[in-house]
């Protein structure tokens, strides 16, 4: 197999696990935040910043890049590795999200046809496309393509979905040809613990080096999410590294790693970073707030980061109201130590066998003050 | 004085100068290049960078940060170094330029009132207010408040507006009271022999501790302002450091170092930079061309820089393409290393005492491809 998992430790009062998954490009400690490069970059953000707290994989999309600038030039200059200066690993999803989140498409049995928003061309993505793009794009771990559907969704749709999903899988697994990338398969089946259960078997009967569960983080809520995976993971392989896609804030990421999930990818560092929103220890906070305006505190005096150790939340404050660059580049530096620095800390905790004491500390400190903004959301 | 000049060596060929600005906090070896940090901050990149490759001083807008956040503000939190984490020297401007590029203004002897373009409310500038601003922000240079006129000024205008510079130069020195600032004056007169003569005769006769000539870079063209530098700097104080204000393109910071200018600033690398506009030594390239779309090689292949030992110019297209802020960011600091290695080069070939040499091999190589893109300015 390209890649290999190793479980390290097993929390023994929930789900939680401590492993590592080797490749020879190096290793990713699990559990992994997976920072998200869309278009080939961390928004706002240099690769060195990136990987200097920790992080050993980033998550690039393939449904973006195939657009622009497209795989056949990615490829001539040598894969997305090289062409955005990233020596770590690479994941790149399939597309199977976007068949969610654009509102046109047309979908059948061969595939997805898209209407691009802005360009405006269809666009048709199958299986063996998706997995045609990800082998030139070149990354360590591809995606097998999958339909994710909203929340909620009838259990008629949702099984036609699922099972579609299953021969998409199947389809990717022929498709797919590079021995040097590690190909992951997609648990759907909305909220409905059949589903779940017939998904996941059926994925992990493809006996593929990795597993992802989909379809969550769509607006479904932390409790219910915490549902599907009670019943979800238990199918899942316990020897190959469970992913969960698109998860979320700290408290998701939380929740996911006690379930037993070993991977989640998600935006919300950098984008909320993007709109002045920082995330601390106790709690949220969104700089551009008048009451920002003369703090000369750090964005959160327990960070030892680089925007922590040179600015108050008074200059921040003043780049966000300016419009300036800096703000959201320095936002973006916090967030991504703040997301690291607790990933980190949960495979510390797991290592020492007290992660649910870890996940209350943190959760009664950060909960406090989040109450009060939890509607930025 | 609070700053000294040091003259160290006067080309034998030219009027080209080299020299150090000492002060308490640190040395700034001149010619000096000062980048713009308009409202406190280098456009899209962080401080470290810019001090990184050798500039020891910036320039910052009173204009700007008495609109946002507001002198009360930045005093508060320690003054500007602390609040934008630059520890090495800053000047500021009076808005003496904003005299001459805001379209609602009203000019009388008291000073100018301004209607701001976003805010919409009037702002009274005199010598005095701008004078009290900049003690408060606590730049280590301030500058006299002037009145910047537009090119072409009829003679009897340039005449009135020059006068009134005087005059108000007068009133900043009186005004001036902070004994670790040092305030310079500013020639005006426009395009006129007998104005510029004059007035940097006038302002020589304040003995401040340094002398900017302004009103230049305002559209006349590097002829002119070659020709206006022809006739006025005989009339500037070879024991005071000579700022050109607002230049400029490579060929006009040439042009000014050969007149015998000591320091100029400019947002020229940074705003050509966020739009794809990067300075080689074979001329301006515009990464965001189609092109550049599958070029494997570095913006410019003879630099040493971090953008060009990371990056391709396909890599930086695609940034731009995209809308990425990682692209204004790497073309940043790409421009910004290309104009701070090219004032290093001008400070070694003055001590080589073969700055004429140095400057036609410059521009020989940097002309060849320039012409193309000439029309970009």
């Amino acid at each position: 197999m390209p890649i290999q998992f190793k479980l390290l430790a097993t929390d023994p009062a929930c789900g939680a696990r401590l492993g590592v998954i080797s490749t020879p490009k190096g290793e990713v400690p699990t559990p992994a935040f997976m920072p998200v490069a869309t278009q080939g970059t961390v928004k706002a953000m240099l690769p060195d910043w990136v990987a200097e707290k920790g992080a050993r994989i980033l998550l690039a999309n393939t449904y973006h890049l195939h657009l622009k600038p497209g795989e056949d030039v990615i490829a001539a200059l040598g894969g997305l590795h090289k062409f955005m200066n990233w020596p770590h690993l690479i994941i790149t999803d399939s597309g199977g999200y976007q068949v969610f989140s654009l509102p046109e498409r047309e979908i059948s049995e061969e595939g997805v046809r898209f209407r691009t928003r802005k360009q405006g061309q269809p666009l048709l993505l199958t299986p063996e496309s998706t997995i045609a793009i990800q082998e030139k794009l070149g990354a360590d771990i591809v995606m097998a393509f999958d339909e994710c559907v909203a929340y909620p969704t009838p259990h008629e749709y949702a099984k036609e979905a699922m099972e579609r999903t299953i021969r998409w899988a199947e389809r990717c697994k022929r498709a797919h040809g590079r021995k040097d990338q590690a190909l992951f398969g997609i648990v759907q089946g909305s909220t409905y613990p059949d589903l779940r259960r017939a998904c996941a078997e059926a994925i992990a009967d493809l006996d593929l080096p990795g597993i992802a569960v989909g379809g969550l983080s769509v607006g479904e809520g932390l409790e219910v999410m915490r549902e599907v995976l009670s019943y979800t993971v238990p199918y899942l392989p316990a020897d190959r590294p469970r992913y969960l896609m698109g998860v979320g804030l700290p408290e998701d990421i939380l929740a996911a790693v006690e379930a037993g999930m070993d991977m989640s990818d998600c935006v919300i560092p950098t984008k909320y970073a993007r709109s002045g929103m920082l995330f601390t220890q106790v709690g949220r906070l969104r700089v551009s707030n008048a009451e920002y305006r003369k703090d000369r505190f750090p964005p959160d005096t327990s960070c030892g980061c680089y925007t922590c150790a040179h600015y108050t939340r008074a200059y921040l404050h003043h780049l966000f109201q300016a419009g300036e660059i800096l703000g959201q580049t320095l936002a973006s530096i916090h967030n991504m130590h703040f997301y690291l620095t607790l990933m980190e800390n949960i495979r510390q905790a797991i290592s020492e066998a007290r992660f649910l004491q870890f996940k209350e500390e943190f959760l009664s400190a950060y909960q406090r003050q989040s109450k009060k903004t939890r509607h930025v959301r």
